[in-house]
């Protein structure tokens, strides 16, 4: 019954089904509730964070289609087998008691053995032909972007452009793609100072940007679940896209008063026309994958059971094929865009930056987060 | 009592719930009720033209599946009545007997409560952060369009661009959108002087367009029923666009011996590729409101019985935004696209008024008119 | 009974109502029917290349579900045989036999009658009101397409420009539309000078696809059957596409080793989106007519049965048009392009060279080739 509360304080995973609640129960509940004590000291490897983590890769352990869990499987422990469902309550408890050293220690086994590079909010595995790298963040929650978490995509992604990898595959761990921006980092440091911290998140985000848009191989995205905002965005700058039936696809800025990152004012009108694309800008509308797909965001929808299966069935044709030749065709399709993404990258990001900057655009975004907030 | 003259008048109000009708009531059926008093005063009404004009009321009042034949009629002779049903033409002789002076008062008294200025082809209301802009032509049929129905639609464009509206909201009175082009207007006055009156109207039309290309704040449009050549072709200027289920698209410039305008030689490739656009453009193909939707001409479409109340719903929820964030995001999306815009409605105009300025297109499109009206 | 062996010898010709076989019936069966007095005309064709010939129609005689076998064979060994079906080889026999000189007499005289010009490799039929130009080819299999079959069709097309047509209608005799590049023809020529054939090529490619951007009248395609690598990659340089419900569309560059051409890399992304658009060139996924007309590549899809009808129907409304509307409709939608599509030919070609010109690129072309004859 200690179970209780935390349910209970997230009673829009019932009505409204977030996507925490469905995808991660009993991470959200937990973050998204009783942790007022622990946010202000986030620095996020210290003692309580462990405590998230450990939920986290329940949580994945929980996730509808299991299925990404094997597709990464960053956690492999066969407690985690046990880890179901109702009794998810008392497997935390359990977890939170006695499997925590072991699951770590698990984990650094797994990725050391995986490769030679360690990361802290992603897992990335060289394979055969090309490399896979996963969203699997420990310093935000959700997969949720942040400075860290994007620097580490990047030194990842510069990684894959200098090695042999004919190609990159994007997913995640878990039961979310990437939900976006990191807003309860940013909000944190703005108290500090709104302009610079505003400056310093849009020149994040602008760098992050530019090296999807500048990355010269193919990337394939494997869209596991939820892609929300930034993580939405970027996914026009990838080569090749494939969901997960579950997923889905929302940009909601105008809801926490900013407006659109990641190109995606040039390249939404693009790919689905205009109507369709302010639709999911200005009133923030979800798409399902399969709407995704029928718009042209996605381009294959795959069941949930079979989805990494499918992934990996074609990532690995692609990785056959003559690198050269992947790199040139890449090279002819993105030839007249790069400019003019950049170009799109820069004016998205100075003006988030103006808006952030101002007190009503802040004002915005702190009284969506507290919405969110007070509605458990 | 008292309403039950104005339902009887407007037949299709009750049976198709156009959005005029829900979305300003008591102002529709005022409006097709009778005007013989304004009539009168319009220049164009002469005699043979009459003939045609009323055919045009008639099938009007027969349905939207008769509904081209009202395209370009203009008038309002006895001698249609023949052709309405015989349950409309018993509403008509109840409303012209008994509910002239009192609909004309209701109407103007509606017009001032809604809005300070006064309009004689559309109807303004100032709404809760927006503006919405309602075409409910008396200067031609079917709410299509001659150079006196585009200024006012574009005077009340600019009093929504100057005040503190967010956004506008534009639809239309009755079952029908928008029928393009007037072009009894623009045949009745040909005779005059060929080449200016070309120049005249292909003036209008891109001064009309560059309105729509140039306003800064988000423009919604709730496509009501049918929407024909530049009454389609805009909408793509436009940002989100709703359609009523029953609303159809067409374009049918080639079959009246007309190039395209609206920019659409521009943005319907862009939205739906060219293989598609061509079929509408060069073959005038007819796309139902869910076709439209499945190749981003519309973004959502919504069942006629509800179609008013969910388009109130959504445009008071964007309208409750942050409105530095959406014109700052309509500024982005359309960045890149002003000055694109703008040269290709320049080179339409200039086309159209060299084939209306030919022999040959004149005779097309006169060609065209008569076998409209032959019809009957 | 002197039809028996004409239709007997062209039994998709019943079966799958070709377009070819409907919309110049009489051609058809004749051209499906025995050639060889011809054959020894040709260069290419030397004693082996007969027994290719004629498997490669057998195949298609059994059916499009075994055509990519067909679609590079060359390999002429008696193994083939067994893959026909007996009736086929009997029906083969027949042929041989008997209507020689029957056929040939009839297919020039229908020739004669249709048009001034005679082709060896398209049919071309000067209508009412717009040029027919048919492939059906002869020095290659499936009408795919060296540079002498391209040099046919642009002279076809320039001819078409220069007279009084109206548009073009373009569509192939046999079950197939256009394999795309006839890579046999190719290869057979690359041990002579790898590098001056790989400049050969991609110049005879750069300046067939520059014919279609700069063509100045509307093309219509109707594809009957596969579409595949270039013969898919140009439909976009086309203005309206039809499609034969059985047709499909395929773009596998990669799977042989060779970039995408057509300038498929930048209509593609513009149509589609550059998910699907990836999919396409990167992976070479096949698309049935009904996906490629829900991605923008087609236009619409008729049935089978009907097919030919629909497209002399729709085809002779269009060419009832005032010409100057359609050119100058076709001048406003392609106005942009031009400049962008010749340039992305160039770089295309220019990609196609270097990587034909490499050992590594020509290695993996020579692999699919001979992997597709292992097959047998």
């Amino acid at each position: 019954m200690e179970q209780g509360p935390e349910d209970t304080a997230a009673p829009e995973a019932v009505a409204e089904k977030p996507i925490g609640a469905l995808l991660s129960p009993g991470v959200e509940p937990v973050r998204m509730g009783s942790r007022p004590g622990i946010r202000p000291l986030l620095p996020q490897a210290s003692g309580p964070v462990k405590a998230a983590v450990a939920t986290g890769l329940a949580v994945n352990g929980n996730g509808t289609s299991q299925f990404m869990a094997g597709l990464t499987t960053n956690c492999t422990s066969p407690l985690q087998t046990s880890v179901m469902s109702v009794k998810a309550v008392k497997r935390k408890f359990i977890r939170d008691r006695g499997d925590k050293p072991f699951t770590k220690r698990l984990r650094f086994s797994v990725r050391q053995r995986e490769s030679a590079y360690r990361y802290r909010d992603i897992v990335v595995r060289k394979q055969d032909g090309f490399t896979h790298i996963l969203l699997s963040t420990k310093s935000s929650e959700n997969n949720s972007l942040n400075p860290e978490v994007m620097k580490e995509l990047q030194s990842a992604l510069s990684m894959a452009d200098a090695d042999d990898s004919k190609l990159v595959l994007l997913s995640a761990v878990g039961s979310v793609f990437c939900c976006g921006l990191d807003f309860l980092y940013f909000i944190r440091r703005l108290p500090d100072d709104r302009k610079r911290e505003s400056a310093r998140m849009a020149e994040a985000i602008r760098n992050f940007v530019n090296t999807f848009i500048q990355f010269k191989k193919p990337i394939v995205v494997a869209v596991n679940g939820p892609a929300i905002g930034l993580g939405a965005s970027i996914l026009p700058l990838c080569d090749v896209v494939w969901a997960n039936e579950k997923a889905w696809f929302q940009t909601p800025y105008t809801t926490f008063g900013q407006s659109p990152d990641g190109c995606s004012t040039v390249m939404f009108p693009k790919i689905m026309g205009g109507a369709s694309a302010n639709e999911m800008l200005l009133r923030g509308r979800k798409l399902t994958a399969q709407e995704a797909c029928d718009k042209g965001l996605v381009s294959q929808v795959f069941w949930p059971g079979t989805f990494s299966q499918e992934v990996m069935l074609r990532i690995k044709e692609l990785a056959s094929c003559n690198p050269v030749v992947l790199e040139e065709s890449k090279a002819l399709v993105r030839f007249n865009m790069r400019l003019e993404l950049e170009q799109a990258n820069e004016r998205e990001c100075e003006v988030l930056k103006k808006i952030w900057g101002s007190a009503q655009g802040m004002d915005s975004m702190l009284k969506y987060v507290k919405r969110k907030i007070d509605e458990f």
